[in-house]
């Protein structure tokens, strides 16, 4: 193939803009790039490799001749506007959840799934994991094809910025604010969120834990193949403002220890090891933004289990980038590799 | 016992001010008070009710007369003038770390285990539970007492206040910082904790886990005679300025379900429940700054175990207060009722 036309739907949020800074770092084979968005964006232009690209309006009939879809305007949005796109010859990759539970549509991570990618059948939907699945999932998958994963339990610290541009927005106005000694405004988090941690986020559902908790457990079985898996989560927003931290126990059917998780994790795709707590050496969000893997340290026996059966580790990594944008892109390059 | 003299063994730090202003606040029967601190603090006047009080140099013939010496300048300190101050015929009250893992010395929460608070023998210390483990058994000991505990998954959202004094005024000093556009400067902490994680508290462990995470293990099985009791921690420093959170994963011997867990937390002594995650209800840090009760909320089945077995659990409290200075009053509150 020489080239793709691609749509970027929901071209102009957070998402969007990083699809714009990977697809031309990543020299993604464009034939012609097409920016949609809602009514209210259409007229502004953004930049691709140096040159302006006017934003047009998402409509039904936005797709004509496009291969490659990017998807990343919210569940609705694509619920919607896929259809049509998938009628006019293109695949959707999708940034939303809304078809991440589809028995018919693919979840893909490339570096464990890559395979699924090619299954998007009529509908032509590929759909991309939720960032803090594929944060946890990247370093939990190679040690499972080695171990055999029994059951997970994720806590999360995640960053601001994956609950939007004003949320992202609002912390930053809150530490101004506080550093002028003003009155703190919250509006766009349920609660304040500088000096503070909130424990919810996303809906909760009725058997008390959130959709982002459900989220790690629904789609760590369709990404893995692995419907036996057990998972249990907590999902925490921190005042971070990019990049999402897990801590995460695992327990194997099989015996392993922190130096051969050590071993397989080095030589995993996407994942760097930094795991030298004694030199202050192990992933922090601060210096994971902008980066492409999700880093991996505080690797140890998990002394809650018997014989050696169980990890404890902390991974951290950009969850615009690799959580999203990054791995959306990865899918479309499959794709093309085909 | 009409009234007790009373020192206090760093008098002019953080859990030295919240000592003052808690055995105040609590009518302590105090019928003399010394406040010792090292040379460099001699001769300042803190406040007790309204009254100068005068620092006095901490010595080995400190503690002439005194009943209950609280202490709380670090764990050299503890163990340089413990022997002399029960030599004195003090009770010592120790908030460090020096003697907890000691099998002659009681580690004691008022509200789990408070027949061990009189068994402090002849060298006369009780010592106060590290602020993590407190915040974590309040919610968990009236759990195990009615489910069994067998292994409990804990990572907590540690405050930074936790770290002393000065590392929180740097956190302050880089929010103010970063707010003037200033380049931020890191010095008491091992990195920038504004719009940080730092998943590293306390020393490193030849077994990877820290410190503060094995505290979590030593210091439960000793509070609640739990010798069997399985655990395993990753302790995490967040940008809060006060209170600490938990996580909590438990699995128990016996079926359970949130309803009971709920119904038996609300009847516990030191915890409240706030939860209903539906209506925003959930304990958070800033809320829980200069509270005495450990909330809990987040409570839910664990899916991730068999025969409802396990619960998820969020725990927050102001680690200060009853994770240091309010839990060491209640011991000496103990003793006086004796």
């Amino acid at each position: 193939m020489s080239g793709v036309n691609v749509a970027i739907a929901g071209a102009t949020g957070a998402v969007g803009e990083e699809f714009l800074r990977l697809l031309a770092l990543r020299n993604y084979p464009i034939k012609s790039l097409r920016l949609l968005a809602s009514a209210r964006s259409a007229g502004k232009k953004l930049k691709y490799k140096g040159e302006d690209v006017v934003v047009e309006e998402l409509k039904a009939d936005s797709f004509k001749g496009i291969d490659h879809a990017f998807f990343s305007a919210g569940g609705g949005i694509s619920k919607e506007f896929a259809p049509h796109a998938a009628q006019a010859g293109a695949i959707i990759i999708d940034n939303t959840s809304a078809f991440r539970y589809d028995a018919e549509v693919p979840l893909v991570i490339p570096e464990i799934n890559p395979q699924d990618a090619f299954k998007y059948g009529e509908r032509r939907i590929i759909a991309n994991p939720n960032c803090t699945t594929i944060v946890s999932l990247l370093p939990t998958f190679p040690l499972h094809k080695q171990f055999g994963l029994k059951r997970a339990i994720m806590s999360s610290y995640q960053a601001i910025s994956g609950a939007g541009a004003q949320a992202m927005e609002e912390l930053q106005q809150q530490m101004r604010d506080w550093a002028a000694g003003k009155e703190l405004t919250v509006k766009h988090q349920p609660k304040q969120i500088a000096f503070n941690v909130i424990p919810r986020i996303d809906a909760v559902q009725d058997n008390g834990y959130t959709k982002e908790e459900m989220k790690f457990l629904w789609e760590g079985r369709k990404i893995m193949h692995h419907d036996a898996l057990r998972a249990t989560a907590t999902c925490v927003r921190v005042p971070v403002l990019r990049s999402h931290a897990v801590s995460l126990t695992l327990e194997f059917e099989k015996p392993c220890t922190p130096e051969q998780a050590r071993e397989i994790l080095a030589k995993a795709p996407g994942v760097i090891v930094q795991d030298d707590p004694k030199s202050e050496l192990y992933p922090i969000p601060l210096e994971r933004a902008m980066k492409d893997d999700i880093a991996v340290g505080r690797i140890r026996q998990d002394i809650s289990v018997d014989d050696n059966r169980g990890l404890c580790l902390w991974a951290v990594g950009d969850q615009i980038m690799k959580g999203a944008a990054l791995n959306a892109i990865q899918i479309g390059e499959l794709l093309l590799k085909k």
